[in-house]
């Protein structure tokens, strides 16, 4: 409600979130030590798309959008707009008319803790949405709140000039001073990925491809026949 | 529980509820003074459908979908079967047989605050729902609830004849004796959209396009340039 | 917790699994009674896909999926993967590599009530899953479950070798020892629907075909006209 | 968003709604033929409490309370205030202050599908409140709801003048032309409940007490030993 | 639906069912490997009770509590009633007469998965439930469910006969042929806790009462001092 | 899962700490601009407790609570541990011991984002717990996660030194370098309600107090009376 508007913030590099956004949302997850992954309950509203781009991030009074459209002059090339509310709200406080400003000024996508709506019309412009709920139900405008601060969304913290990268699993955030270091080892994820897939495709399993039988046994695991296991349970 | 069932209710004018139909939900919804739209928990079965028309309602008890085949009988063309449960239950009230015989008589849609099955039928033969729930758990017959009366559904008051607009967005309702001056109020609002959207096309920005600057300034909104920021909140 | 792994259990006939899949979801739920049915919170990732098999199970412990792995190796041509874990669980269990092994093995499918990942790569190798959330958050390994034992998942009772059936639906399992007995059910009840079906497409409704209106006056049902019921609420 | 106040509605009688009072919700619920239950997501803030009055109804915008301002002096002694937001929202609308002005008035408690705040002084000020969730997250004031219309809340239908009761099993509405018919049929109900308590208390069980055994007969209900069953089932 | 009732099944020997109760349910848990508890969405309607008994088991169909009628006649004295819906349902399948006829037959208390009502008269004459829901919404009768079958509830198997101990914590079921291992176990874990806890009140910290902090250095912790850290990641 | 543990952060002012504790969660939340309030699903597990203090922050893995006790001996007096798991996880990781274990080290409280257990013990021994769940489910140890470092938790960023108030209605948090700030605008606040509690209690309402009539009559509120309305909506 402070009504703060951060200015040009920091970004990461663009190459860097552009390749970023080559690798899907779970390898830059595992990457980057299975951290920055917004809660599930975040979902694209259009399906197959993968996008990633330098975070902006808004927050916004519940049932009231006022702070989205001061965040849109903030908002440029390659950039992906985050937004959170200050209370839990399932509202429309985006559609086609910010989606057609925000795509204008090259804008990647939305990422919002909140309802969205014009569906139809975001499917059939293309311009890609992660957001908790549709709703038709409109806002007001009159409260502020910051543009370009940290904010909490999702259970995750994103500053702005984080990257962020969005696809069917969901939205992960990489902080952006770690961008480059996080990228380096999503290459080297994918690649020790495209091994184990092939040993899979083989007919491997993960109790040899993982190496886990030891541990198994160390835990003690047991194997019993099906037979054997009917007569000790009917005592 | 009471088994009442009116019967001949009025009906809005069907060129008028037509007409609401070739707006979104959103519009209407706008039009109305942001009224009328049912809760977001009541998604559409499939996607990229619209319909509009009449209102038969109905209530079921809970795990029993009797009164829907009573209402089957009061729907005629260019109707919406709205249906909700006097206690909450998300099993299968309606399928692909129901679907059928109200197809028949040219019933445009289902909206139920319950669950539906045979979804995959419903799919193929194109009859639009928007439900609560998915679930293949079969219902019984045996109780009463009533037809044509006025229903609470997912936060709205429907009643019989009120016009119903539904689509990706969710779906509304609108007032039998206010749809003529909602349908006018959606075409205004439709023109006022089209001339934004041409504006922000052009790249013109929300807090220009709304005016939106003399209310950030009143209520108190700060631009602050990042590398002044972080020295004011580092101290 | 306890490491268990059952081995050889006992199957249901695989000709009688198959054409179980040869009926939706909510026939065969019907045809046994309606029963067996798994909680709606159970959805397909895919849409318009319908499997059925040997179900092979397991528990997993919170966030680690160690036992997913064991129980690939108890998975064979035909099976369907049942998984549940020993205390609500969101995260992404499995993903495209699991499934390239269990897709090698000749498994129909996955049914677990936690998160997969991967989602995009699961569609486009075509490997059918019925989860209860989508993320990407990665598990650990370590903490032992159990395979082929009974199992509780979504409300239900699922034991190793009973059937499942799932499509847009959700999920139903039928007790290998009844499986052929609900077969012989489910193809009767199908006769009778097709035949339903072509009465209500004749433009029949439910009161006539299921003979309901003796029901409706014995449990005291009113019929009122719109004009008498508005004298009737005025007073 | 109407602003519309009803002034001056009529009120139920108010000797009947007290007498109302004196019954729990559970029987003035099935007295009126298990119907005006509103939806259990509507819980007491103080426990052991049991009141009834008449309702002053409002509708409020999702973070705004204006509307409670308003409708505060449509409420006079014996009321109960009763609230719906327009949109979902958990947030505070009502703490201390707005308490202490209602039972000043003589108002008997508030009924809001929505947020209360000041739970410690609530309880201490002794003044009941039965609301969906407890929050201190303030509101702003200047979007308009409307007063003394009818409602939709929790799923029920309210209109001014209607008889509310609520205690610890939740709330129940009763209609106000139906509130002498409902007193008449819950003094009934509770003679007959007195009747019963006495039989269980002397060791009868429902099967007889409601003569329930020919319904199981028929509905097919079948008695087997333990040690007969697992013979059957071991197969 | 299937209507058995099944009678005389065997059940865990009563004193170690009563010297069960003795643990909390926290410590039963650990005590049989971290498992068998019920889901938390199980909530005591009384605080600060803590029950344990023999399970008598029931399922009931959606809104219909004929089974539990039935089931109260399998129950006798140091027994517990376990109730598991076949399809979710928050109704009020349980009030004060059904209490009054389980306390007159020496039952310990109820678990259900659905709703109770008549809670102010269940807390006055202190008969212990554990429900997922409080709701004054009544059922009806007619439809068959199961007695004395295994069933699922909240995400685990209760067999009739099992051990069910239930506290503020939530409800732990414990196997009929494990009940006295589990005893002896829970024994066990109490003694130790007890010495733990007086290391704990002697000032004593978990890293070292576990001896956690070799796990700590395997794991790669790393102690930083605020004044270094701030400059770490300032740059 | 980092395992970084930031030791000796900065606090703000104990005296300034302990006289936010003399304000109501709600007083403080409104002081300070309507933010910082975590979202209400983190409710008390004791009744009646007003807490505040010193934040120090823990990240847990789910289903794993080891840094809870790295956490632990980073706590001093007049602390408030601050918890929140890396995905959504509701077991149990907090009960008697570890409160023993805080309590005699002079920790006023625990806010967590997860389940708490042994709620009886914690009752009996005074130690005030905030928490999203209850449940006896323990957790395993084994992974890392974060100690002190900014956490997200219900909406919120806590930063470990910030202020801690919880009370009935909540939990909010108080950014350190704007404790003082925030306490003077307490105080202020606090006066102006003592002046409108005593207005209100003279019978003045909030429509006066709050001068909101100007704001109606601007929004376009328009009184009717009932019998005007009638006739109005029924042509």
């Amino acid at each position: 409600m402070s009504g703060l508007i951060v200015t040009n913030p920091p970004r990461a590099d663009r190459a860097v979130a552009d390749a970023l956004g080559g690798f899907g949302v779970a390898t830059v997850h595992e990457a980057q030590g299975r951290s920055g992954l917004l809660g599930s309950h975040i979902n694209p509203v259009q399906r197959g798309v993968r996008i990633s781009g330098n975070a902006v991030t808004a927050t916004v009074a519940p049932g009231d959008n006022t702070m989205i459209g001061v965040a849109v002059e903030q908002c440029g090339e390659g950039d992906v707009l985050v937004v959170s509310p200050t209370a839990p709200c399932d509202m429309g406080y985006f559609g086609d008319l910010l989606a057609t400003s925000l795509k204008a000024r090259g804008v990647r996508g939305l990422i919002i803790e909140a309802g969205v709506r014009d569906v139809a019309d975001l499917n059939e412009m293309g311009f890609p949405v992660w957001s908790k709920a549709v709703s038709a139900e409109g806002t007001v405008k009159g409260t502020l709140g910051d543009v370009n601060v940290p904010i909490s969304i999702a259970g995750r913290i994103v500053s702005p000039g984080d990257v962020i990268v969005a696809d069917d699993d969901g939205v992960v955030v990489v902080a952006r001073l770690r961008a480059a270091e996080v990228l380096a080892a999503s290459h080297a994820r994918e690649e020790k990925e495209a091994l184990a897939r092939s040993r899979y495709e083989a007919g491997e399993i993960a109790l040899d491809v993982n190496n886990m039988r030891p541990l198994l046994e160390r835990a003690g695991a047991r194997y019993v026949d099906y037979a054997d296991w009917v007569k000790e349970t009917d005592s």
